[in-house]
């Protein structure tokens, strides 16, 4: 695309709000917001595949707390930091003093006298993630304000209990791009199925995110998942709305088939049902680790009962001229690959593979798009500079 | 403050045998030194803020190595790299191969290749942390002499059993700038006063440190403990010397009321006693991991006969004007938040929390001017030519 | 040496296939490519020696991968990627999400979006650690092919379990030093010798990495091991084909003392027996911990059954004048310091210290000159133009 053009884009966009912000939940922002930051992703791509320097920063850093274990978000992160300057600095919390009772206002301001970004990913206990992630930037906050802290740092979340944002916003870049545009994605049908897993209890905050997001986007959106795999009211609330508003739908079904039945797009994928993270988080509160162990075990009988939720050829061939574009934000449980059965088909998968892929790597460039909004006065300005006093990357 | 003031003051002091050389006790140190390091970390501090870059490395490494757990120091360290321009490399001793009997000698060689620095953590044992920096820096001098080093990394302690450097000259810049300059600490009573922890044994460079720093200042220096909780006798006997020598006072007290008695600075924090630490030391010298757990307790039994050494508000009102600036290097065991009965009142704590964050601030820019001085030929020009020809920090 | 001399010793050598290249064994690359990589090392190590930076990445990210404890490879590699401009992330792949039995095809992608370069090292299973660096290495080729990753990462071995190319490519650049040139290397003995360790089953990819390259020099080699430590037979085939085509020999002996009889280089060191090895991977297949430890406890009996193995003053007596270069990888079993029994005598391992750290301090420059030949367009050019228009490393 023509550089000149994502600039003259951007300019069309009221995204002040953003700068000096923090990114939580994409229902917290505007739709001028989430297109800015899908125009600045598309430019620094650019900028880095045209070996063009997107350097802003000449040193700072870029804390990364990870409270689950985590490969692509982590080096997402990695990347997204380093193309901007920023070196990151991991919390390792077993290496650290926190377990001596530290408070999460005192461990974030003195991690943060030169962070310029917070990366946090908290997803594993239904309630907490969120809160951690806000209670963390609000702490910061009042160490900017009381002069502790000289610049305040973005937070951004990696993934939290409720959303994974910056997994969605990559995953709609990809289908604005494999559709042609954000404006081909209305009326489109996307289906956010639940399918089966044997490995563990997974978070919700794909389903939930996906559901909060496409509903902006025009798309007809359906979630799909057995009884008992219901998502956050909340959310479901946020979903409604959003449909209401921007002009698309929002149906919940617990029957596979009619959500994938001429669906333009399927997402399907393994999450733990709403009530079951919420005894995990109580018996996790109380320290109870047997207890955890036990209900895992209920879970994954819970899921056997509904080995029928897996992605078949016969089921793909229900969808629009049998040709959805299939998703995942991996990685996948594929029957007969990596468990004996699992989420989908190894057929189906293959297929979609390169484009799973591809889906993948818009993730550094969502962070690394946020980041640059939230902490550069004048994005339009920069990004011509980076483009035309362009400073090779390798210098080869 | 004004920047050129800053490299005039610098220009007073004969700072020269800091070039090339290491950090181990702030007592081999001159006074000219230490004053030297303070100007550097504001200097470095004004060029931060104003978001000019103090980056002085094109590359380079900066090690760390961590025997103990740490995030304030660590995050220091690592702000303290990045804004130099180095990359921190930690040395993770569980994955590295010297546990295969690999002598100090060799690992200190072969970390150091192309290390400019080396920032060292080891205060668990008595007799031991010390010592192994210094045979560490020792080892990187042969090997320099030797041609097998191109480059002399500088060794910084980040705390050992004797002392903990860059806390206290943290905690001393930190008092200076409350008070209005070095200057007006002369004659300020200063309490450093054991109390109470229910958490494990801590170690005592925070109150040999201490009083081995502030009896260089000219002030009245108290240190406060039960019976049994001694310092090593040579740190007092620097103690004792440097008041004798730099105008000020030294005098110890069993009573923490006495201490506390007209203070203008109060710093109470428990430590283990040394006996106790020489025990710990030996039984870790033998591999005794029962012994240690089962000194751990037997300590935390005598420390709980000692649950009246703690800062209550009515302690407080006994200080100078009942106004006397409490610190803690953090983080601290508070009643009723972090732990049931503690080193301090909750509503003393908060009362002070914004200085004491303030008090933390300084540690990542006392580590930069260390570095700095340690590998800059000439200080004083590259500071006014890093200030004049500023590159900004953030390119927004 | 004049650094124009060696960018024109560069100019002599056809090294165009190194780019965007891989490397796993020496053996697959040409005597040009091998010099050509030894030249840069001398260039880039001059740079840095003078004090000039030799960055040529902007941004840009060095992969490491460990699957085994690493001191001095895992320091070598981060030197050679910040001296580049590259920022290490390491794959912890306990903290990742590999062990949800995700595919190789599928890291190496997600991993790769911004990745520069990736160093692997994985010798501890016997037909497993090449295997699993060749399919990360096709796996990055394919996701470039279909345009997922829009730059190729070079993969480099840090060690498999069939050669040791950087450490082999090191210690053969400090031979030619020593010696004074790779041509005075022609007609050398060289002897890799195994030797008594108590410690542990050691990787076979040293002597294997050794006799496959200095079979290449026109030298000598004598592999000498008791009967039952052989090495696989495919790089006895290599060492072999090499001697013949180079105008070296190759020889093997079940006796020490004929290995080091005039020998004008000793490289001798521990490793387990190529069976034992097989029999290992196969647990480890079957997940068979205890039989490892069984296992284990078995060879470290069949060592000492060759404890005489061990490098005394009088064995090297028996070399070339008594004085030839002796020679370790490092760590090594010394006799008397890190354990009763070992691979050298104290005095020998002392007289020959300072050689062997010079040996290790080539190992950055030879990762940094793989990575610099492997993405540089015109490396003859740029290395002329990092001297000429040089910025200093320490800007002081």
């Amino acid at each position: 695309m023509d550089f000149n053009k994502l600039v003259e884009q951007l300019k069309g966009y009221d995204y002040k709000n953003l700068y000096q912000n923090d990114f939580f939940l994409t229902w917290d922002k505007t739709q001028d917001e989430l297109h800015a930051i899908w125009t600045v992703a598309d430019a620094i791509r650019q900028l880095r595949e045209e070996n063009k320097s997107a350097k802003i920063f000449d040193s700072g850093l870029g804390i990364s707390i990870f409270r689950d274990n985590s490969t692509r978000t982590r080096f997402s992160y990695a990347s997204a930091c380093n193309l901007l300057g920023l070196e990151v600095a991991d919390l390792d919390e077993q290496k650290s003093q926190i377990a001596h009772g530290e408070t999460l206002m005192e461990t974030a301001n003195m991690l943060s006298f030169m962070a310029d970004v917070i990366g946090i990913r908290d997803d594993k206990f239904i309630g907490e993630g969120h809160k951690y992630q806000k209670e963390f930037a609000d702490s910061v906050q009042k160490g900017y304000e009381e002069g502790v802290l000289k610049q305040r740092p973005t937070v951004v979340s990696l993934q939290c209990d409720i959303d994974h944002p910056t997994q969605m916003m990559a995953d709609s870049l990809h289908f604005a791009h494999y559709f042609g545009g954000f404006e081909n994605l209305k009326g489109k049908k996307i289906a956010m199925s639940w399918a089966y897993s044997p490995s563990y209890g997974k978070p919700l905050s794909v389903p939930q995110g996906g559901v909060g997001l496409w509903t902006r986007l025009g798309m007809d959106v359906v979630l799909a998942h057995p009884e008992g795999y219901e998502i956050m009211d909340e959310v479901n609330e946020v979903a409604k709305k959003n449909a209401e508003q921007y002009g698309g739908s929002y149906t919940i079904t617990n029957n596979m088939e009619e959500a994938f039945k001429d669906a333009d797009i399927v997402i399907p994928k393994s999450w733990a049902p709403y009530a079951f993270m919420e005894r995990r988080t109580k018996l996790y509160q109380q320290g109870d680790f047997d207890g955890i162990d036990k209900l895992e075990k209920e879970l994954l009988a819970e899921n056997a009962n509904h080995k029928d939720w897996t992605v078949t050829e016969d089921l793909m061939k229900l969808t629009k001229d049998g040709k959805a574009l299939y998703g995942h934000p991996l990685p996948a449980d594929i029957t007969g690959v990596s468990c004996k059965e699992g989420e989908v088909d190894e057929s189906v998968f293959n297929r979609y593979r390169k484009e799973m892929y591809q889906e993948a790597s818009y993730k550094p460039y969502i962070i690394a798009a946020m980041i640059f909004l939230m902490k550069v006065k004048n994005p339009e300005a920069k990004l011509q500079d980076l483009y035309n006093n362009a400073q090779k990357r390798l210098n080869d």
